[in-house]
């Protein structure tokens, strides 16, 4: 048992001051505003939030960041799918933990404190299983742990090239997974003590007998990637009558287990619709905008009242407060006007944090994303900027978000244990190290 | 006399290796590559790039930066210009200085070595002239010259509120300044070696005639806002009987003295014009997202050969870098397609870096933006991320632009010295301690 007192802190209705957490086995057992320090009171000067879940995440691609932004090498979406192939057909599970050490680590200093690994190269290069079938999720995870990122793996399930049906091919052979032994590589993950819930890849990937075995036999988070490029809407429509969202409302249980990654292309009907079912958007704005996809029809989710989270996805940016401001400056550039995530109410940044933090718990199944007992110990301390230093908590975050000269996390704890401290993580060094040496084994 | 050797160096025609750069007076007076190095050369290990010139800056309003992120706080851009009249009534020559030094101290460390100010509170705020009518000017370039940037100031013409003529009001009364006064100044601070220019404030504030004067009696830069909002394209037609641009190319000499600011609405037809007319477009991608004005047609410009440059605007973001990636994101999410800046010829990183370099030294008038013989010694050093420490030049610079976690520019020399080493400006401690007074004084 440990306990904190905070100059302030963002609870659910708003920011409080002097708040003293108490917490144990790296769970929230306490919470107090107002509070006096009592003797074995860690003081955390400056704002504490609630981490935020990163619910989209692909970690070997980071291993190739900056390295498709030249003609030849990405004119489009699916030319840097090509990119991408290339980079995950060299990817071994030994390579694969010190990635996912670094990326993690880096994904705790911009503000991340779990992540949604959206999981598809399983295989050996050539197609065949390793001795273990989940020795590359089990490799990530093991990324994750040694950077003290709290992990949620999905398990990909991909079994098609294509909507009609089409077999995997080339670099597509290392993801190949039908739904049942996902769901087994799920269960035997979660046996293990990872968090594991389910990727349907995409509806080219997964056919509809498929995603209907998922949705009836998984009681845990079904993640998607939909709508993201107009191609894939028009193919699916020419195949299955009907757009990726729209298909699945109509065809499956869509409720509080689904995430529906970007939806960029979502008609304003099916918003409407998933979030009267329940789903929770993944929206992963850097992405979206490095690859071309198009902005979100945000406004459509906000009238409905639905959920969205973020995902840093191909992880070219690391850090949640600018994938936050660049959600709202899509919108902002979408329809003209400003402060759009605030919906009229209050501060943008905490409307921004707020949402996407219980949204990508929620994408998670996880306690976790807001202060209160029972949930996870997961802070995130940010700082004044120096036009702030004398403001209400509320402009700090928006500055945070809005007007940061440096990363705004300070200082970051997981489950009880400080990860980040004053913007350096506990373990850089060694990380790095490990980095570097497999950055060089992928290239050799 | 002093000289450098770079690993690399961004030249006309490209990355070159072990370039070797001699200058005297802060200005490059030989430059080889290939080079071997010589007794007393200093070694520069990393990617050396020419400053990034800021064309676009409105120092003051860094002051109240996340403070306008809230409903109520700027709904839309005319909300938001309310807060910023209520920080210009309030700022004062003393201000200026200190708010100026950090902000370029800050914009140096972002990778820009020149700066373009775009100024407008000239008065005092009952409306009188300061004892000497170019005091504000002179704080403003106090505060560039404190932190060791590069200033053009741009001496601010502003007669009327609107089209219809209507006089000056309220927070606008400090602005107040008509073309001939504006002339004066200008010529008053370059005889004391400030280097000036003249900023019409837009076609709102300045009437036909007096931007005939202008563009008839002033040689150098000439900077007007353009096109940021589609209400002020709107009353430009009723008022004038055509969009701001396209009015401009048609009633005055437009040329390459011109620096059009925004241009967000302009049409493909007075894009083409405004290229073929020698102009530079002044984007400002984070503050035309901030403030929701919308996104530039920049392929029109690429098709026409046309110049841009980069503008930190409100200061809101202070990173060359950052703003380059928004500028080629809001493109991406425009017509759906990677790497435009580079339209199909090598890097998107390359491309941008050196044609808003290009274009930000015309829109200031100097012999900056490059490296050659005969321009000042403005650098900025960059090194590899991991992911690109085994790459070619031209990826470290894509990395920087699209895949930075911490701020790429790691050393910064303007004018043949060095102002920013590994990160930390040279005078960091004092103008932080300033700032923060003046934020305090300002708030009082």
């Amino acid at each position: 048992m440990a306990s904190l007192l905070a100059d302030a802190a963002l609870l659910e209705d708003g920011f409080a001051h002097n708040v003293r957490i108490t917490h144990a086995d790296g769970t929230i057992t306490a919470l107090q505003h107002g509070a006096m320090a009592a003797p074995g009171d860690e003081h955390v000067p400056g704002i504490l939030l609630p981490g935020m879940a990163n619910l989209h995440s692909h970690a070997f691609q980071r291993a190739f960041a900056g390295l498709s932004e030249f003609d030849g090498g990405g004119g489009d979406f699916w030319s840097w799918r090509e990119a991408m192939y290339r980079v995950a057909d060299r990817v071994t599970p030994a390579l694969c933990t010190p990635i996912a050490a670094w990326l993690n680590k880096e994904l705790l200093k911009g503000g991340y404190t779990s992540a949604a690994e959206f999981h598809y190269v399983h295989h050996r290069p050539e197609g065949a299983c390793y001795d273990v079938r989940t020795e590359m999720a089990k490799a990530l995870a093991a990324g994750a742990a040694a950077a003290g990122m709290g992990l949620t793996i999905l398990v990909g399930v991909y079994e098609t090239a294509g909507l009609d049906g089409s077999p995997l091919a080339g670099g597509q052979r290392r993801f190949r997974n039908d739904v049942a032994q996902a769901l087994d590589m799920a269960v035997s993950l979660q046996e293990g003590s990872i968090s594991a819930g389910l990727a349907l890849h995409s509806l080219r990937a997964v056919p509809p007998a498929s995603v209907r075995r998922a949705a009836e036999d998984f009681a845990g988070p079904i993640h998607i990637h939909v709508a993201e490029q107009r191609a894939e809407v028009e193919a699916c429509v020419a195949a299955l009558g009907a757009p990726p969202v729209a298909w699945l409302l109509d065809n499956v249980a869509v409720d509080h287990r689904w995430c529906l990654v970007h939806a960029t292309h979502a008609e304003p009907d099916e918003i409407t619709r998933a979030a009267r079912a329940g789903a929770v958007i993944g929206l992963c704005p850097t992405t979206e905008a490095d690859l071309g996809d198009g902005i979100f029809r945000f406004g459509d989710l906000a009238a409905a009242c639905g959920s969205f989270g973020i995902g840093s996805d191909s992880n070219v940016v690391l850090d949640a407060f600018q994938e936050l401001r660049l959600l709202e400056y899509g919108q902002r550039l979408r329809v003209e006007r400003r402060n759009l995530a605030a919906a009229g109410e209050g501060h943008t940044g905490r409307a921004l944090w707020q949402q996407a933090a219980l949204g990508g718990a929620q994408a998670c199944s996880r306690k976790i994303g807001r202060l209160a007992p029972g949930y996870r110990a997961d802070f995130v301390v940010i700082e004044p900027t120096f036009e702030t230093a004398d403001a209400a908590a509320d402009f700090v975050l928006d500055a945070a978000i809005f007007a940061a000269v440096r990363a705004p996390a300070r200082h970051v704890m997981v489950g009880g244990a400080w990860i980040v401290r004053d913007g350096t993580h506990i373990r850089e060094a060694a990380i790095d190290e490990a980095y570097r040496h497999a950055l060089k084994a992928l290239a050799a």
